[in-house]
């Protein structure tokens, strides 16, 4: 109980501080968004041995506490993944201000002239895991949509994240920003997650950055909005119609090229007159690949294959292994995905313009391709520039987050003392 | 208790009924939608007597209740206010259809074409009050943005909101879209409402229309997101810029062309040295057109004025009732509007861009003006068509609510056996 109220006022004295520094964000020029990520980068290269150090101790620390190699892995820092911090600051810097940008605007037989322009939403929690670099990445991408953000790192990351923090002041404070336009949270109690996700006075939209349980815990909770994506549960389907050469391209890419990306396909639906022209090529594919096939029952005679329990349809494997099903048809494709699907990207492989117009059109995940890779589902592929997650809900934002999505709107109206009639 | 579980049952059927229907109006066709609307104009039209007869039974419904004579007045429908209804639903049914709309499209070096195409998003929950005509009004626009709605009407408004919903699915029908694509709560009991506020799984959206009563109520239960604003206590400035002629044209109609609309100015701000080059004249013309001024202790020297009570500020009169107050230049009243204003509509009265310029800058309400009435803040004004209403929120719909804002996006991904490097 002590815990939670400590936890409460300590969100909502940030909260007040961040509401603060967000109404002066609000018209900060981007110049000098611009110039505090530029020297915010300045201080990451500058402060490397201070943030490798802060980083061996939270490394001990996540040794001490038995962490599994992947997620030490993530946790740790080197000189090239800060150099990769460094340039994701700098490349953040250069892109795109979408603040005051004009959305559209339009003249009334009234005689107004009706802007619609782009504002910072306000006030964003990000809320991650043991990666670092989100300080800085998160941090970065709030500040050029003209946000304050309240930024609550793991605690395995404690000691790392307040050196990378620290960091980013330094950009601010260069640029005679608020200090207050980047906080970390700086305390490893639960306790202020729980009070983040009911600030709904002080945070507009949280953004869960990390695993499904996370994800699923933040979702589960919140009262304020939250964008973001549970699973990237990804389905290729193989149309009659598709082409051959471009199928086999396409589905290896989709699976292997990374697995442990939310854009991998996690599930291969093969037509069956698709199959009965080419038979299991696809699947050699992947099982010469090394992937784990597990399979519905129609196709579990193929060598090499182990047969799919249900629970493998709709699953994440984030990882070599992919489930793979008979379907009939598009139809059969789009009930699958309908009842399977986390609507977070779904791609089908077909020559065949009415059959895509189909796929296109009766389904509602956030990214639907064709005769391309799952593994484009990115904010930077789709040239949106860095992106913070990818999110699957209707409201707002939806696909990759960017800097774009990270805002909201007003309208400007201008008249000349004109009055309604 | 048994209620609850009643009512839960009750949406939980509604919401199952209402997914699957808006999955099969999320491609339909934009004719079938428009002929959907047109025949339940038709139905409204032919069924008059009908729906009169089921209006005098909540009149006297709501007269034995004891309805005050302007919730009778909204309850009570006419041939005039049917004839509003038709025309209504005729409007909407010509209207521009948002759903599968290109926002945006672009190529990329990696050979991916990529839309933003607009789509449906999904079921929206309307609750409102005693005003039947919003039975036609709000499912209307629902639909021809391609979604479900479940309707949940006053209970003063039983038996009108159920004969208007008679004519809606006649509509449907006739067109061969699916009857649950307009349900109406079939029930009085108000358990109703708290269902659908927590119905996650069921509806997209809630979309309150009606007092500060309900929006609160509303706003504070509701799990599902709210498109709603809480009030509107719209501001105009008086610059010491401002033409005087139209300073007085614009602010007799913020005020005096309809105060019950949520446009309606209720606060008038007077730039100190607006005040010491034209006196009292824009408080003077508000007491001639017979507004009750309630005027901060500067301006009480003023024959006519009342002294301003500390609530007055920040207050909805929604009345021939106004306050006003002296401040110091553009930087007072943006500080005053940041304090009490409720991110509305506020407009500035000045010929001097830089002045209009910081007033746009520095304040997010959804809708900002200069030199024009802030009773333009209106769907139909703006020349967006019918509005569900306007929303204050600064996620996703802010300003007038019309089909467009009742919509989400996919992206749409074109390849050519393209996969990522």
């Amino acid at each position: 109980m002590r815990d939670e109220l400590d936890a409460k006022t300590l969100i909502d004295t940030m909260g007040q501080a961040a509401r603060t520094a967000a109404a002066e964000l609000a018209f900060a020029p981007a110049p000098r968004k611009r110039a505090a990520l530029i020297a915010a980068a300045e201080a990451v290269a500058a402060r490397q041995d201070e943030i490798l150090a802060a980083n061996a101790e939270d490394m001990i620390f996540g040794r001490d506490k038995g962490l599994s190699p992947a997620m030490l892995d993530r946790l740790r820092l080197d000189e090239t993944r800060l150099r990769g911090i460094v340039e994701g600051l700098r490349a953040v810097a250069e892109q795109h201000d979408p603040v005051g940008e004009v959305i559209a605007e339009w003249d009334r037989p009234t005689g107004l002239h009706i802007q619609r322009v782009r504002t910072p939403l306000g006030v964003i929690g990000v809320i991650y895991e043991s990666r670092p670099n989100v300080t800085a990445d998160a941090g970065a991408l709030c500040l050029k949509a003209g946000n304050a953000v309240i930024l609550r790192g793991g605690s395995e990351s404690f000691h790392s994240s307040r050196a990378i923090h620290a960091c980013m002041v330094a950009g601010l404070k260069a640029a005679d920003l608020p200090e207050a336009a980047i906080q970390l949270v700086p305390t490893r109690d639960r306790a202020a997650v729980a009070a983040m996700l009911r600030a709904v006075a002080h945070i507009d939209v949280i953004v869960p950055r990390g695993g499904k349980g996370l994800v699923g815990l933040v979702q589960a909770e919140a009262r304020v909005p939250v964008f973001a994506h549970l699973e990237g549960i990804c389905h290729i389907y193989a149309d009659a119609d598709a082409d051959l050469e471009k199928a086999r391209r396409v589905v290896v890419n989709a699976k292997t090229r990374r697995t442990g990306i939310c854009g991998a396909m996690e599930c291969l639906l093969i037509d069956r007159a698709f199959y009965a022209k080419h038979g299991a090529v696809l699947i050699e594919d992947l099982i010469a690949k090394g992937v784990e096939m597990r399979v519905s029952a129609d196709l579990a005679h193929i060598p090499g294959t182990k047969p799919a329990a249900e629970e493998d349809f709709g699953r994440e494997f984030l990882d070599m292994i992919c489930a793979a099903k008979l379907v009939d048809g598009v139809d059969g494709a789009i009930a699958h995905i309908r009842r399977y699907g986390s609507s977070h990207t779904e791609s089908i492989l077909t020559e065949n313009d009415a059959t895509a117009a189909r796929f296109f059109e009766r389904l509602d995940s956030a990214i639907l391709m064709r005769n391309a890779s799952t593994q484009f589902a990115d904010g930077g592929e789709f040239g949106m520039g860095a992106e913070i997650g990818i999110a699957t809900g209707k409201l707002h934002a939806r696909g990759p987050v960017g800097a774009e999505q990270l805002t909201s709107f007003k309208y400007l109206v201008r008249g000349d003392g004109t009055i309604r009639a």
